[in-house]
């Protein structure tokens, strides 16, 4: 009965290019980061592989960190590009070890570019940023951080860190459209893309993004898509006027509240503590239980959960505190929907005490 | 930084005259009634004004239940345009009895008109609609129910309970626009308002609506607000997708939790189930508490709880539970963010069995 | 196809209670007045509705000048309420002469209030304000302007003109939203509305809403439909942002280079063009033609065309030049489609003149 | 002063995977092909760029038809990937001849791919699609047909023509979002791509996007960006509703008017009609007078005209009647507008005629 000729989505202007400018200084702001800051009009696994396409080319050396799939992508994408890569992987359900990239990066031959994900929005874990950059930065690589998950749920202070290329997707913590992403680039980068044999003409083209950049920010790269540059301007209203800082404390609390509450439960985060993001929290399911029943359970009571990615015999339920669901409602609701769906597959928990557990640190 | 020169409630074209039949049909359907069904531009208190002013002159005599202040506008109102009106007053926090508006109608003198609000959203009271209809069917009265609050929260069967008029607005139980009501009129209730002196040219004017009923559905009376008539669609596609009985069970289920919540939590309904609606649980605050620390409380867990409208001593915290509120989601968390507010005003009170009772109710 | 599930217009919170006087405040500009500022939650018809009836009462005495339907009504609305209304009536085509409205308030008895519509959308004809007004002026009557049609197409400088009641609605020349209405009262207006018997309760009763201001404004006079106050601020970011003083001017253009462009076809406006306002402009057609074929070609054609009101034997054709309809584009191809509707029923005209017309109007 | 804590644009929950399918079959419907349809989540330059690096490997052999910029791109993407590719470039303004699309087939060697756009939108070109397939159709060479500009304002009847691969994006002729794309994959197609070495895990593989097809269309290629999926379902939604046939007929109506505007103006096409396209038409710019200034003057009139891509001396002028522009409105007011820049430019025209001439291919 909607009327097939009218929606509000429709008769979108094009996007102001006088505005595109101002738009990445503001994502600069978030990224606390004075580098050339380049959109990328995909969702942010495209921002990645560009990165990488970019940076590689036959006689680049990297160290990759592999925590999960993207990690596991990231080498693939400088290798196919000719780069020789190092990957050193972590142990499952945990962040990488900042002594074994130490030892990586003194076993030789010399690293040009160490590539870590920042946190992992399908275990939870939360990798050392700080740590390792420091070992990077000693040792004059250039470091490339994939914060898609963790903008807004952690603190990235890009410059202060000295991140040469984070990248950065505005659609989960930052609760903003999911169709284009961002990079910041310094100088360095720039001088190891720019070398010979950029690629040119091509969605994975950094260098043709900084054409841009180049021309006084005048001519755009390519023309924006207006849907998602409206939203994403609209997104960063939000961000500015709730305030970056306590964006990242919302997520803080939202995690320790989950937590605090499975513990209660019975439960216990696959990932410990101290090693874990504020974006989402995964939790082994007791055995003989399968995720799907538990998720349909829940989602009989209208809470989402999903199933987490972790190694098996293990396996594992994946509830999400990122962005909009980074409120004492959701947490509640997910950590007592839990609860409900363990007890409906006959499994005893306390669900009281979760409750209880939730509002004590909500209540701190 | 929003562009002031666009956004998508802008470039809202006209609303097509062609559907506009096809809207009042399905507003028909959702008050299960062939009556007539008539759109007021306007919210439903605009639309309960004008049946009171197209239904009163000097000679009608009208019984008016009064379950809160808007049952009690309506008497002045009726009373403003020259009719005879006895009130009968509900005891706070209760429906009206039966009883009570039997002995009414028989006291004499001859009703003409009964005028009923279904359920209140203040108190959370439900009155007795089945049994105040038949004996106002048996007397041959026409009746006039607002059934702003109720509709979608309650079954509202209009033809079989013989309601003569009633009147709805979209923006409670069936999350709706706020600026428009509807309402339907029997050949009985047209015939009292058509009868001499019927206010003519004026907002308050059924007579004037009805020259569209007149005129085959033809000429519309009014241009139509598009961006209410748009969103009432598309709250229709909604409905209709979800299904009204859905919809009133979804209500009956938050209710039936909220209270089990609140009586684990040590709290009472201030009325009691059995008289009490689906839509809202007003509970009295404990003495020498004050609701609005409480709701500020509530607030810093980003739960909404508002004052209920009570009689003095008693102070009462309302929970609401309609609309999209009516959610395992939002029904745990307003009862735990409630029972948190308490505890932090010195107040003891049981989460834990609040939780526990609740996802009993939504386990069942 | 479309999700029933979604729309954009779906999940619009509550418009926030204390951005509701700056929107006040704003509406003060745009009528550059310091009077009081209400909002009226209905069309710009209930808000003339209210003025009227909450001025009248039996010992009112009101000339009110006619030169539509719309004066019409104010009259019967004064009147119902008691006032004694002393109607003046322009000659079809053509605004109230001033002599008539001077001679009208010296024949006597005294004059309480003096009502007039600025600019009518129907005929297209301006009445003159400044002179009716200094009138009054000098004589103490309270004056009431319906400036719905003529806010954003005329200038409109309420206090400098003396102005005590001024009735807005945003959906005309300003481009905004139908759902909502505005109006501006002087103190001395308040004066006379709220001496004994002012209505209260009412969605016509304008001292409902002031209590909204002498609460310091802070409970606001009913709840805001989100929808139309949202799409009210949009649409004045809009109009601050273009600058009122051009929006008028855009206005005055359309409407030169419409005349210009009709005569150049050989037609000529129905309203000497002195008299007209810069809004529409109706055209007596061709006799013989009938207008709704004319509309029909012209909807061939993806033009806009609609019947005016006239008075017989004379039947108008209606070009609407107001709010996005005020540009080159609007005119130049309402004037070329009515050419080539006019052909099309055989009668000859100059379409190529009033190309050039036109286009010469736009180049001055 | 717009609430930075909402817009519409937020809170789009998340694209229902369940109707991607459904939006698949229907684009299909608009190509005419039964053969696959892959949506890709970025501007319709990137599907192209994936097809080449689908398509090509050392080994292939290409002919290359280039008539534009994004010919050149498709070549170079060609080549970059390994393939050898022969390209075969047009006279400026005008099409490729099929003699030379024959000649180059017939060369030799042997040619596993054609590639070639059908309509160019920077100078209105259309190249004889049916002919040069016929060509290719008859050396079961497999084609691939860039019909971003294309699709909507011309017939493309895929599967009649034996289209291989067709590219589209949604926001040109269909008025749609531009932050997707699509194309459709014959078995053939698939044949070539799926062979050694195709690239896996990148924006770039056409073979990633074919999990889906192959997992029975469940496993979505990925998190759809909501935004742009459900305004590409309300385009569809329009699409189907005005009717595609309705669409290309009111393309070619706004060709040939804006052709027979600017010849009676005195300008004349760059591209002779029969060789051009319905979307947009390219007009060299008198001698002395320079594009900016033109488009500045008719900027001034609020008429949108864009500089065209020629061959110097020449310097083009663009007027686009693509998608919403392709109206009478729009046409006469480019035309008439393009018309009084000249004048102001000193430049003598008839906008006289040119306005009746307009009149005169509307009125057919």
């Amino acid at each position: 009965m909607f009327d097939p000729g009218w929606n509000p989505l429709h008769s979108v202007p094009s996007y102001p290019a006088e505005r595109y400018g101002a738009l990445a200084d503001r994502i600069g702001g978030i990224l606390m980061s004075r580098n050339d800051i380049l959109l990328v009009q995909a969702e942010a696994v495209v921002a990645l592989e560009a990165v990488a396409v970019s940076l590689a080319r036959p006689g680049l050396s990297a160290l990759n960190i592999v925590t999960s799939l993207y990690g596991g992508w990231f080498g693939q994408w400088l290798r196919r590009s000719g780069a020789a890569v190092k990957d050193i992987v972590a142990e499952p359900g945990l962040p990488i070890e900042v002594e074994a990239v130490a030892r990586a990066l003194d076993a030789g031959p010399h690293i040009d570019v160490l590539a870590v994900v920042h946190a992992e929005s399908a275990s939870g874990i939360l990798n050392p940023l700080p740590e390792i950059l420091a070992l990077a930065r000693a040792r004059g690589i250039v470091t490339v951080v994939d914060a898609v998950a963790s903008v807004g749920g952690h603190r990235l202070d890009v410059d202060h860190l000295g991140i040469d290329i984070a990248v950065i997707g505005p659609q989960k913590a930052l609760g903003g459209p999911a169709g284009l992403s961002a990079l910041s680039v310094s100088r360095r980068a720039w001088e190891l893309i720019l070398r010979d044999g950029a690629p040119r003409d091509s969605i994975l083209s950094l260098a043709d993004l900084k054409t841009w950049i180049d021309g006084d920010r005048r001519g755009l790269p390519g023309t924006p898509a207006p849907l998602e540059f409206f939203a994403l301007e609209a997104a960063l209203d939000r961000i500015e006027a709730e305030g970056l800082e306590n964006i990242v404390t919302r997520h803080a609390l939202a995690a320790s509240a989950t937590r605090a509450g499975l513990t209660a439960l019975g439960a216990s985060a696959w990932v410990p503590a101290a090693k874990a993001s504020n974006l989402v929290t995964a939790v082994p399911v007791p055995e003989g239980l399968a995720p799907p029943a538990l998720i349909a359970a829940a989602g009989r009571l209208g809470v989402e959960l999903t199933e987490g990615v972790g190694t098996a015999p293990a396996r594992l339920m994946r509830l999400n505190h990122t962005g909009p669901r980074a409120t004492f409602q959701a947490v509640l609701s997910k950590v007592v929907a839990y609860g409900a769906a363990l007890r409906q597959a006959g499994h005893a928990c306390d669900i009281a005490a979760a409750a209880e557990a939730i509002c004590e640190v909500y209540s701190r």
